[in-house]
């Protein structure tokens, strides 16, 4: 497996997340992941019970990276508002738990809400960039899907603070609100030099999944042993669908009827 | 099997083109797909060399329509204009054959092209209905996709001429043209009360064959032996990958992250 970042090659990479709480529940979600090859794990170290303890979640983190291997590791703390898990750590403290992990893991990215005030946004940032790593600036709604103008100005946002990658997560009401995801990720990679990584969540959008890279979405996520947000499928389906997607692009479009 | 005409069901139907020349040909084409178990066969008759021969025409009518059994079929002359073969057919010729498969074979669709003249086509609606088959009206551009408004423009034409479905395929030029026709669908399934056939062709449009239901399309035409339109998958693998879709709508959309 040739390990490409995000924003490289011509399909989306597929993303697999840990959701374990405890170090055991880690370690075996992440031993039944590997054989199915994702090419990406998320940590969403929300889930974790000892995210209070700076230590045990950077030994925890090396220990994911060290079985990951070559495949790409990002670490996520999502906030409650943005959908992830109950936390006692203020946004300061979820700052810090990021940047010690930039500083003393090898994970190579790690996510941050656009919704965090700007100079933390920055520090981290900085700290990242320092050690290697990069950041991912998400930005989620559960509730519905902002207009095209909104998302892609969260696209521009993210590239304006210096960040790496842009992700928006969105829910949708209707087809049309799909439509509209799809439409704002054309955009936005008309207007942004950095990668992007879009999906609408849940039944509705949960075709986003599959063709979001014809769009110009970087990477999508797969169900591992348990999904981490509404609307994944499991890893070798997803997989085998991206499969069949890239080669039906790659017709010629002007082949006789 | 339980047969299912256009727009029932929960899943758009999968439809294999036949275009063999001879009758030869085109039996051993139809042998090698009905262990595919496509929903629909579409026998596309401007393919077939005996066309100016109307009576081998309705021969060759009922035996596909006695070996596709329980599968729909569909006759369809298309005119070379909208991206058929050539034939020394006038349109009334192309319109009596049309009348004499719906008079004389169990064939359960016939094609007309919206650019028949009006009053051949209602001709030809009565004569369809009178003996138990319906028309698809359909409208083809292979170099462009015109915007919505035209398309939907379309799908009103054929409820207005008392048509029962109607079936739009254009060209997309970038992956908006895809939205658009993606969108048309959406628009039209509320503006119209019969069912809808649409897709973006070529390699760019390639994905409305597998996403198309979730907007409203009611049948997707995969690749036989031979496919008949640039874009076209093999049905096993349309197949699967309409499983997969389908089932992902399926999941509840409020489900916790």
């Amino acid at each position: 497996m040739s390990r490409r970042m995000i924003g490289e090659g011509d399909s989306p990479l597929v993303c697999a997340p840990l959701v374990g709480r405890t170090e055991e529940a880690l370690l075996s979600e992440l031993e039944a992941l590997l054989p199915e090859s994702p090419d990406a794990i998320e940590w969403r170290a929300d889930f974790f019970r000892d995210l209070a303890d700076g230590g045990a979640v950077v030994d925890m983190a090396r220990r994911i990276k060290e079985l990951a291997g070559d495949r790409l590791a990002i670490f996520t703390i999502r906030s409650r508002r943005e959908g992830g898990q109950t936390s006692s750590l203020s946004e300061r403290e979820i700052i810090e738990r990021c940047s010690s992990v930039c500083r003393e893991s090898p994970f190579e990215y790690v996510d941050c809400e656009l919704a965090v005030a700007p100079p933390d946004i920055e520090r981290l940032r900085d700290i990242a960039h320092a050690n290697g790593s990069r950041v991912i600036a998400s930005y989620h709604d559960f509730e519905r899907t902002p207009d095209e103008a909104f998302i892609v100005g969260k696209f521009l946002e993210a590239e304006r603070l210096g960040l790496d990658v842009a992700k928006v997560a969105v829910m949708p009401r209707c087809m049309e609100d799909v439509l509209v995801l799809l439409g704002a990720t054309l955009e936005g990679g008309k207007r942004v030099s950095i990668p992007l990584i879009t999906m609408s969540m849940g039944g509705l959008g949960a075709l986003s999944r599959m063709i979001g890279g014809a769009f110009g979405s970087s990477l999508t996520f797969a169900a591992g042993r348990e999904a981490s947000a509404p609307g994944q499928l499991p890893i070798g389906e997803l997989r085998s669908l991206l499969e069949i997607v890239r080669r039906s692009r790659s017709l010629n479009p002007s082949s006789s009827p």
